[in-house]
Formats: C-alpha cells, sequence, structure tokens
C-alpha cells in the first residue's frame, strides 16, 4: 500500500506519446535479449523509495551496454515511446518511477568498466556501479569516493550524478561539479548519439562543459552511461567530536572557529537540535553521547593525513569552543567503536522520525542567518495542530537544513499551514526549495510557481536539444 | 606592430551582419552615457594580450550596470550587430578581441557591488573586479579567492569565469566549476534578457544548473555581470619546497607521495625541467636554489592551519624522498623572502621564454604517462631545426603542462613540424589540447577538426538558446 504523499499531486495527464505494443517489446528483446525485458512483478521500478508513487510501467528494460541503450533509445524516438531512466531508485521525491506508462530503462547492469589512475587520482567507469562498492573498490588502492550519503549501499553513480547527490563530506570534498570529469550519455534521438562529453583530466578547456549540465538533470536530457570522477587519496585519520550549544547563534559561531582551526581536515559539520536528538533517544533508544542534554547538538568530523596533528587540532579547537563559551559541552570519539556510535546516532535522526507515524519532510538550502529562524517560524506556526515534533537536523557546513514534522497520521491541517508556506518563506529569504533530493515529481509544482516564465522556457529549449520528441522522465522538473 | 601569429589563422569572412552607424552610437550614448562609448584609441581593446590579434572595431562600450548591458544587447540583437564581450583581455587564445568590426562591450565598469558572508564563505559581486583586488579585500576578513594565475593584476573575475580559468592552486581548491555557485548573465536577446542563475547556496538543485554551462563557453552564450563564489579561508601558514629529481618517472612518485603524506595541505605542484631552469638562469638571471641541477624541478607548496604541524609533513614528505631516492636534492623556504624568490623562479619560467625571440606557446593536458612523452617526441622531431630550446613546465599536479618552443625569429619549418602534429598527438594520447587558455580564436580550427559534428551541432543549437542571432563573440570556438 502507498503512503499517503506530502502534496496533493494531481497526476499531470498522459503526454500524447505512444502506447506500448507487442512489436515494441519483440524489437526490445532483439536489441537487449528475452532476460533484459521485464515485464512482471515491476513493483521495484515502479514505485519509489518512499512509497509516495507508484508508476504504471508494463516494462523495464535492464540493458548491458551504452550500445544497447542507443538502440533502446532510436527506437523508443521513433515510436515516440516515453521513458523513465532508473539507477538506484532511492530518490526522495518521486523522480525516479515512472507516472504513467513509461517504459523503465534502468542501468544497473551496467557495470563492468572500471579504471583508477593512481597518479592522478582519476576513477572512470560504468555508471551502474554501487557507490559503495566504488568506494571499497577503491580503498584497496588507498582512494575514497568524495561522496556519502545515507542511501550509499543501494543508490548508484549514475543516479548519483543525474541528481547531483550532496550528502554528509561535501563541506570537504565538494559537489559533484566539482569531481564529475566527464561524461558518456546516450540521448533519446534519432541515432540514439552516443556523446563523450569531457575528458579524465583534471583541466580541459577544449570545448563546451556539457557534461556539467547533465549533473543534476534528473534523467531529463540523456541517460548516463560511463563517468570519470576524481577521487582523493582515502585519509590516515579520521576523528569525530559531539559538541552541545546552548543557541544556534553559537553553533555558527563553532562552524567559523571550525573553518579556521579545522580548515583543510573538517569533513563534516552536521547538526542535530533538541529535539531531533529526544526523538532518536525516544524512538531508537539510542542515547546521547552528551549527558547535559543542549539545545543543539553538533557532530564534527576530520579527517587528515596525521593521526597526532589531526587530534591536537581538534583538542586545541574544543579548548577554545569551551574556554570562549561556545560550547556547553563536548566529547571526542576515543575508539573506532565511539565514532560509529556518534554516526549512528546522526544517521537515525532521518529514521527515528517514522516511529512517530507520519512525517512531513522537507531538504532545503538557507543563509545561516535565516537556517533556524525557518524552524522556528515553523514551530510558532504549527502550535494548537496535530504536529507531534519540529526536528531540525541537517548538513549545517553546507547550509542544508532538514527541518522535519512527525504526527501521528497525515494530518490536513498541518499540510495546509505548511504548504506552500515553507517554500514561498525559503525562497524569500534566498534559499533554495531542494538542497540536495532534487525536483522530481514531488516539488515540481513549487519549481513551476518559483522558476520564472524565460528560465522556464530555457529549459524546455534545452531539453529540445537532447530530446527532441520530449519522451525522457516526462510530467517531471522540465516540462 | 603585431608578433607574427603562431598559427595561419585565415580570418574568417565578415558575417552577415549589421554594420555601425552614427545611429546606433546614439542609442548607446543614451543608454550608458557618452563618457562610456569610447570611439578613439580602441587598440587597448582591439589587440590583444599576445599581439597576435588586432581587431577592427570602431566602437567600446564601458556599461556601469547589468541594466545598461541589457539595453545595449537588446538594440545590439534588433540591429544584428555583433558583440565581443571583454573582461580584463588577458587571455592568451585571442578569445578576448573582435576579430572583424565587433562592438567591444568591457565588463571593468561593473564594480559596485561586493557582499562576503563569513558564516558561509560565500562572495557574492559584480564581474568587473580585479581577481588580485577581490583577493585582496577577502584578506581583511581571512578569506582568499580560490584561484591564483599569473594575469591576477588585471584580469577580471568575469572574464576568469567566462574562460574557467585554471592556475596554480587548482590542484587544491578545485575549478571555477566547483567553487562558482550562481551567476548573473545577460543575453543578446529580444528583451536583452537579464537572468539569474543559481544561488549563493552551498546546496541547490532546485533547478537545471545553466550556471556552469556559462563557465568556460568563452563569452559565447551571454555576458557575466555578477557571480556568487565559494572562497576558502585564507591559511595560517605557507611552506614551501624545492625539489630535484633524476626522472619525469621520479616526478610522478613524488607526486603520488605528496597526495598521500601532505594530502590536505598540499596547494601546488609544478614542474619546471632542466631546459626551462637553464632558460630563466640565462635569460634572466635568476638562479636555481637547486645547485646539483637537476633534470626535473618541482615546486611543492603546502598551506594549512597549523605552521608547526605543516612543516613536520612537509619535512617528513622530504626525508621520506630523499631516502627512498626519488629527489635527489631538495630545500625548504625558511623565510618569506625565500619563498618569494622561489615563486618567482616558476613565475619566471614562461617570461624568460620571450628572450630567444620567437615563442611557440602551448598548453596542454595529459594523463600523466604520456605527459613527458610529449616533450620528448617534439624535441626529437624539432632535431635539425632552428628550435633553440625545448622547454616543458606546467601544473603537474593538474596534468597541464606548458611545453613552449623557442626560436630566434618565427620559423616555418618548425612550425610545420609542430602543426597540426602537436595537438593530433595529444587527442591521440586522450589529452586535451587546452587545458586552461581556452580555444578562442587560436585554436579554432583544431577545436573544429577534433570536435565530432554531432557535438559542435549541439554547441551550435546550445548557443542559438541563448543567443538567438548569433551575434556574440562570432568566428570564435562555436559556430
Amino acid at each position: 500500500m502507498l503512503a499517503k504523499r506530502l502534496f496533493s499531486d494531481k497526476a499531470v495527464a498522459r503526454g500524447d506519446y505512444g502506447r506500448l505494443e507487442d512489436k515494441d517489446l519483440n524489437v526490445f528483446e532483439k536489441i537487449c535479449g528475452s532476460n533484459n525485458v521485464l515485464k512482471d512483478d515491476l513493483d521495484p521500478y515502479n514505485v519509489d523509495f518512499m512509497k509516495w508513487y507508484k508508476g504504471k510501467s508494463q516494462c523495464v528494460l535492464t540493458p548491458e551496454s551504452a550500445e544497447q541503450i542507443s538502440q533502446l533509445l532510436k527506437h523508443c524516438y521513433e515510436r515516440r515511446l516515453a521513458v523513465c531512466p532508473q539507477a538506484g531508485n532511492t530518490g526522495l521525491v518521486g523522480g525516479s518511477v515512472p507516472v504513467h506508462d513509461e517504459v523503465v530503462i534502468s542501468i544497473k547492469k551496467l557495470r563492468n568498466y572500471y579504471k583508477l589512475d593512481p597518479n592522478s587520482g582519476i576513477l572512470e567507469c560504468d555508471a551502474g556501479f554501487v557507490l559503495q562498492e566504488l568506494d571499497e573498490k577503491l580503498a584497496k588502492d588507498g582512494f575514497m569516493m568524495p561522496i556519502d550519503l545515507g542511501a550509499k549501499g543501494s543508490c548508484l553513480i549514475g543516479g548519483n550524478i543525474a541528481t547531483n547527490a550532496g550528502g554528509v563530506r561535501l563541506v570537504r570534498y565538494g559537489s559533484l561539479n566539482a569531481n564529475v570529469l566527464s561524461l558518456q550519455v546516450v540521448l533519446p534521438d534519432a541515432q540514439g548519439t552516443i556523446l563523450n562529453l569531457g575528458a579524465p583530466l583534471r583541466k580541459d578547456n577544449a570545448d563546451l562543459k556539457l557534461q556539467q549540465l547533465f549533473i543534476g538533470s534528473e534523467g531529463q536530457l540523456g541517460l548516463i552511461t560511463k563517468c570519470a570522477i576524481l577521487v582523493p587519496p582515502k585519509p590516515k585519520s579520521v576523528q569525530l567530536a559531539f559538541l552541545g550549544t546552548k543557541s544556534f547563534a553559537d553553533c555558527c559561531a563553532v562552524l567559523r572557529a571550525c573553518k579556521k582551526m579545522l580548515g583543510e581536515i573538517l569533513s563534516s559539520f552536521e547538526l542535530m537540535d533538541s529535539e531531533s536528538m529526544r526523538c532518536v533517544e525516544e524512538n531508537v533508544l539510542l542515547e546521547s553521547v552528551l549527558t547535559s542534554k543542549p539545545e543543539f547538538n553538533l557532530l564534527i568530523e576530520v579527517a587528515g593525513s596525521s593521526p597526532e596533528h589531526d587530534a591536537e587540532k581538534m583538542e586545541n579547537f574544543l579548548t577554545y569552543c569551551m574556554d570562549e563559551g561556545l560550547a556547553t559541552d563536548g566529547v571526542m570519539a576515543q575508539t573506532g567503536k565511539e565514532s560509529e556510535l556518534f554516526w549512528k546516532i546522526r544517521e537515525n535522526a532521518s529514521l527515528a522520525l517514522n516511529f512517530d507515524g507520519y512525517v512531513y519532510k522537507h531538504d532545503v538550502s538557507l543563509p545561516l542567518d535565516h537556517f533556524y529562524e525557518l524552524s522556528e517560524v515553523i514551530r510558532d506556526r504549527l502550535k494548537g495542530t496535530k504536529a507531534k515534533r519540529i526536528v531540525t537536523f541537517g548538513h549545517l557546513g553546507d547550509g542544508n537544513s532538514h527541518l522535519n514534522i512527525t504526527a501521528k497520521d497525515f494530518n490536513q491541517e498541518v499540510y495546509d499551514k505548511l504548504y506552500p508556506f515553507i517554500y514561498d518563506w525559503t525562497a524569500a529569504h534566498n534559499g533554495s526549495i531542494s538542497a540536495e533530493h532534487g525536483i522530481g515529481r514531488l516539488k515540481r509544482i513549487y519549481h513551476h510557481n518559483l522558476v520564472n516564465e524565460k528560465k522556464q522556457n530555457i529549459n524546455s529549449e534545452i531539453k529540445r536539444v537532447f530530446d527532441p520528441r520530449g519522451i525522457l522522465s516526462p510530467y517531471k522538473m522540465i516540462d
């Protein structure tokens, strides 16, 4: 059964696309073999990770090469069959599942090519590798993936790129715009064009950087089949601290101090407010490592090439925070087990919410001046409603707030007080309505309200350049 | 007088654009005032930095706001007047000067807006600021620009972004794709559209990232008028070492060790081969700091938040390199004056060449396996010609080789042996014919030979989305 959706998303009417016929299935089977044309038990491909949406696709294709994808897309172009590209299907905005009867093309079987250049630290690989799998393969050669996120065990690198995934270490290693060097993409055009964009080189100004346009394009321009990514050396030392502060202003002061004193070794700066910590304690029975129950909790990770230097920097930093009264409490992880526990607490901030019943989830960016103000405005706004908890956690180092509201069940009053207010407020305070999850289906109407007509027209024209018949992932961000 | 150009660049015939008339000048004066419409002494705008090219523009506009630029471009669109956008005019590929009679629009007077958020480290500013000026302004608040290059005293940040400038610290802070968060651009369309792309936020997945497309678009899509850039904290400590090695393979081994042992504090990794050092010694009378005259010289800079830790890391690293026999010689700068001298030697690698007479300059990227192989192939190829020196220096940490050849005068035989061989070889070895200087006018024919037709068509279609009448910077990278 599907969970009630956050947004009243009257599904966009089906477009004037071709309808799948037996002859199409025959063509698909000829191209990629009958074992790669699935017609039954398609729920894992039709239903999104949050179980908010269920598409009606009758056919899932799992091609094994870019050449097969090229032929499939060429056929879909000719027949004007709508296509929904899919990677790990771990997205949180319904972007990776079909809306109507789009043919699903999964990239999960693109997982042969893997090549690391240990001199330059450049990894080239097929787009269907699981993020964690790549991280483990790289570890053997002393490297690591520059992104890390909750879904790492099942998300695919191609999907990460298509959605410009962020995660918990962006503050250190930067976005995928920083680290993706080249892409191979297949276009849904008359030729099923295979385009190689950019090169596995750190510096390359020999052409327009179209590969950058595909990062975060949510599968609406082409299918990503291969990539080259800059991967950092795996640090020798990783150290963690948990800090308590009495105000959000103090959290910002700690962040500023952190950037100065920990500078180049800072690898994560995460926030959990007291409500978030209480939720973890009550719902998943994990106890905070800070006994003082501070208003705000900060998880700070440093990673570097010298355990001694890093520990000394961290100690100096913690002493400074305590001496200056910026932190009221603080503890450093002394063992690997303690480090794991610190991260477990933070990672459970999201999972713990589900035990309350229904969760109104958000993912916004805000200038730090307004970061926690939104939480306070919402708390005020929801007074007297059936809202149970108003919880804020997130990647404070990146200005990325996951402000979530729980209730026993879906409640219309809470819903009406939240939307579109929360996105209008965010936009009015120079924030972004999607920090890292994207637009997909969930935020489509808000995107359309906030992005001006000229920009939307440009998006559509750009889409037309790559996808002339508009068959790729319709009913989502770009029309 | 113009210097003889490297490439036999038969200027592309003038396009079917409108011709400037008095009535146009009247309109321009109405829009931005007669003091911002220059008609005399236009050589500084018509001639490029290398003095290879001289355009024939009869009118240079220096508008003071994006709104003025919008009105100017609207008029140029209506009259189909070709336009050459110009920033600091420090480019090395003739991209910033007109070819025929394009109207030059300089962004140099866009220099009012400047705002730094010290919490997030995000700088917002007009596009006409000089790079070094921004760096000095930021230093007062403990921040720095993430790029640094030779032309910093005269290049403008808008031009840096339009050309995706690289420079000497990309190995640490990443490319402008990593650090530019948002752009304001003005389009040469019927409305003179002012577009705000992206937001001054670290994470923002709320729209297609069109701002990324303008980075390195060489002024062919629109004029950049404002930007938001992520700026790193200024390090407390900067330390330098000069190392000598006996082979290029050892240089690569030193780089690998460097990434492991200096990891997060490495901020520059520069190469000068023995020919390059000899040229500096002979032509500008700067003596190497290494008395042993090694085959290869490496300048390694680290920057961090603790002088003691950084020095200790650097000493351990140097000891390792000597003990393992990777380096045959090495010295650390002990004073600020010595550091300045180290950089002065490296910075003179380029300038010193000019004293030989004529320089065939290059800027290519290569996988490290082939980085120095090209230099050897060229040395072999030019045996018995009038070539004087074959010199390699560059940003080895980024795979960016500046392989330059000098001769007393321009020599046709040397020219014919070099072109198109050097670019074909680079492309055949998975390199890039332009690492950081761009395509502009100089490498236009090579770009056109190497980029396949489909990709060129896509470039043209993308250009048409923003520049429907093709008036912006014609005769350059994109047709």
